[in-house]
């Protein structure tokens, strides 16, 4: 971190300032061109507060070199992670494919898309028995019942669950069910539920919040690392700007800037990003393109009758299809989805 | 709600999809022009999920000319809303003016910043006692210690307390010791915690999301007020945009935009809208003169050596000072600010 | 266009309003719900300014249907269109790739890179004769001794030229040398300098505004086809967000749906989308995989020498290998780039 | 400007980057701490384009410690700049207080609110003669006629007349008929518009770009200022955000920034900024609390029948009722807003 003074500092003023620094636990270093003086920084900065420092009278401006973040830092940790969710694996050679309805409706509908998916090539189940609606009018999820169909499914099918928790209060028995944990792009700076799976070992999913940074997001990322549980898995489903025409932008870059940044595994959910079925293919496929570790995908038997989230649905079959063209781009990519099947086993 | 269906839709299909809405509770009435075929739904249409009816394929447009919220909507509660905390109230000809640091540090710190603003004219004591921290690293809040110190404060002074809650496991805490609670802009969609503060009784302090729009607001007002608390003020706090010069842009129209939507009151917070503390006095007047019913504002004995966002606070003669200007301004707008004292009395 | 008109109109004030419109055109149709009335407009709607509509004080909600844009609308015109560019084409089979530096910089350093461009398969040369920088103090461009040394390279390699015009001074030296004008985002809404190429017939690169609307974006383009050059081409290169890391936000999505709703060509400059060479191949990839016409790429010698843009350039080296990737991944989209050679051809 | 180097470069790196910044104009001094070695340039950086240093591969990051504007700069002229135009100035002690309608329509109308505005305390007549129109097929002005007919209502009045420019090509036409020139939100960075511009004498009222920062602002006014035309006046008419209840978002915090940063002056247009006319209140006071130099409002006498922007429109006697409140406000601020009169001089 560098701090650069204000013209016409006095000597007195800098080691008023150096003391104050040091009185934090970093060696402060002082260099200076013809018109400022500067002061360097060194040691482990983390936790230092620039909003403070920017308070003192003498500081111009305060620049910090170092990321806040540790744990989630490519630089100590420069080789991919691999998350390991029950017996499959995300952020290896094989693509991390999620799919499923936005809500949970019914045992039998759960079940019956949780073969079509994996008949395609999914190789995750996704569906929500929590879910967090704008209107408190509009349907909140089968909520425990929900997790109960999930795991109905899973034990039809096999596939891994993932669904979203949002209240602490029901961590232990998403701990039980759930396979991997979705937090919510509503809840990715509810520091509260991050500190409470961070102090489990079940793998996260970390959905990006709508108007956050790539910094504030690995930030959130690091508040679950640095309770313990490493297993992070994050998602970018779009941002908000100023376009209308789709729900959210799908933000593709920040997939390369999250492979710099991080050593975290990234996915795309294209569904959630345009917010209408007609965009998830081009969406999915940049994703892939991209260098994303897996996909999301809401699929629904019958999208008009969904109980939430219907416009943005495929049906099965067109997620069939969706798999059989991202699975060639994948191996383009020297990548792979795995294998359509039209014979279900557990 | 008006739905335009594609063009060329057989009557058959307009018939089955009349169906399909009459099944959901609502009328409808059916309608064309020469090119066009159009259903009115005619009833409560509040749980209707625009989303699921956007999947029909018959479907090319809808339009929602209802507002989605019910009791927040000035329509169905033409008069404003007063709400009464402790012994002060806010939303009537005197402006609420909430001042103190943006964290709790100490008894003697909190005891101290109270009086000044007290004799200043503020109304109500805020301070951090849990802290959402971007950083899983920075300071998070002297937690229940400081909900004591925070009381200590209200014993000396009398001023009613306001202070963020962050997790639903401390709501009977705060119940018990504070007069309004805070849910913070990074929280105002965790609905999980929306509805249990809507359990209670306790006046809420709603901060605008970075990035929510009114409508998603005024839906959040609603979870609380749809579980019983209508004690419910709305807080601008700025917005986040693409210029970095500030923290976040303070979107003064809210004020007007909110008075003509709903009934509740609707206060600005300067402090955290820019960042810094030369754009508070701006930022204050400014709402004052757009009609806000009340402040917040950060106010630190010695900003440099805040704990957490010193670089946007106030010191007490600072605030003392912009209290003058602003009780000048509040009258010739034909509203109030407490007098300033200098002899302190419980 | 549907009007909604406010609760407890009077007949008369219905009857007003009709005829206020009918003096705008359009015919009307009136129809009603319990609630409320409607109006219906039937005909040519595109030069009614929902902006006055919208001061009627009998005016709830205007619901405009239609698109605005015409010629650019698919409706009008369902096949894609394929915009000839001297002896190559954008809106084909083939992917238009559109490769140089981002500053003309001499005779010599243009006709170098055209070389290099081409025998690693772009079919376009860019190059900025004039260009609009930030500052004043910054490097202008060599303007028409630029378009000069572009002609020159154009002689080399046979290569069609696209640069940048910013001012209608120099429209007849850009129609008479120049194979595609292209107008910068900053520009996009120089409604002067739209008509102005709009009466040419040379082809038209628009690049999307900072902060355009998709329906923004294709009333440009109308501007330009309703002087009467149809030969449009749109190019996505970043929109403006909160995201700080990234020069602009790369919006892919843009792709499917500016192919939804016009039939123009839509190619993808990740260059300037993220303003850093290391986001070039995913943005690039991602584009094609997403349904691209065609790249824009900034390709340099030696980028920490280059006048202007220089950290967002690839190296001719670089450019090959990314060719390379792209080309394979065009084939699984079912299109094709332009063989590489080591060979040079006029 | 201050140059972080990547951790471990070699003191040979060292010298070759610092003789290529040399080469540049300035000096550099070198200093270093226990982990990276900095440069910090010293002399006039203004001309260094930070792009082009990125690029080196030497790199870590670049910071700007001066700002790259000069002219606008309120550090080399502390004192606020007083814009004379005709018999009036903005930016001293009265507010410049400019009305008028969207659209000149006819002579009649043009004078008639000329003499309506006046009356109210107005000092300056806006009128758009050319229109910036999203669509080409909406009206687009009554061109040169439109600035006759300005004249026209300036000979009856004596108000000084503003109006927008939107092509080099009639620069003559306005600086021999108007006495302000605007350059709209969509030509701020028309850079060879703004050049021209910066030729003549004629004050200039820069309108912000809708996705402009502040710096960009600045940045323009200096296209303008370098070419010898220091009349500058700045206008913040709303910035482009997710929110769509309001057209745009007026950034009321652009004027304490603005202040700081620059010695122009500044006003607020609370009429584009909202885009209806019941916001207009709340801004206009918002901006005078704030600290503006003046407003620019749309006043119609019909806004119903405007041909253009209808629903932002204030009647005459809207905008004689806010003038009265205005004139309040501005003296409590220790400004003045021109006497209103019921007696018409020219």
């Amino acid at each position: 971190m560098i701090i650069v003074l204000k013209q016409g500092i006095s000597a007195n003023s800098i080691k008023e300032v150096t003391a104050k620094l040091e009185a934090k636990g970093v060696s402060v270093s002082h260099f200076s061109d013809i018109k400022r003086d500067f002061l360097g920084l060194i040691g482990d900065t983390s936790g230092i507060d620039t909003h403070q420092l920017q308070a003192l009278t003498e500081v111009e401006q305060i620049v910090r070199v170092e990321e806040p973040y540790k744990r989630a830092n490519r630089k100590f940790h420069p080789e991919n992670s691999v998350v390991k969710i029950d017996n499959e694996t995300i952020g290896g050679g094989q693509l991390g494919i999620i799919a499923g309805p936005c809500s949970v409706e019914s045992e039998e509908q759960i079940i019956h898309v949780a073969k079509r998916i994996k008949a395609a090539g999914a190789n995750f189940l996704r569906g929500g028995a929590f879910k967090p609606r704008t209107s408190p009018y509009s349907f909140q999820g089968l909520e425990l019942e929900g997790l109960r169909m999930l795991q109905a499914a899973k034990a039809e099918t096999g596939l891994p669950i993932v669904t979203e928790l949002m209240s602490t209060k029901w961590i232990d028995e998403f701990v039980e069910s759930v396979d991997m944990i979705q937090i919510g792009a509503r809840n990715m700076q509810n520091f509260d539920l991050l500190k409470e799976v961070g102090k489990t070992q079940t793998p996260v999913l970390l959905k990006r919040g709508l108007s956050a940074t790539y910094k504030e997001w690995l930030m959130s990322a690091e508040y679950i690392m640095s309770e313990g549980n490493e297993n992070v898995i994050l998602c970018e489903r779009g941002i908000r700007t100023f376009e209308t025409e789709t729900r959210n932008t799908l933000d593709i870059q920040a997939v390369p800037v999250i492979k710099k940044l991080s050593h975290l595994p990234i996915i795309i959910d294209p569904s959630h990003a345009g917010g209408m079925s007609y965009l998830v293919e081009a969406g999915a496929k940049a994703g892939i393109a991209a260098g994303a570790d897996g996909l999301m995908i809401e699929v629904h038997d019958d999208p008009a009758n969904a109980w939430s989230d219907g416009e943005q649905c495929l049906t099965p079959d067109e997620f069939a299809e969706l798999m059989v063209k991202a699975r060639k781009l994948a191996e383009i990519e020297g990548r792979s989805i795995q294998e359509a099947s039209t014979i279900l086993t557990k």
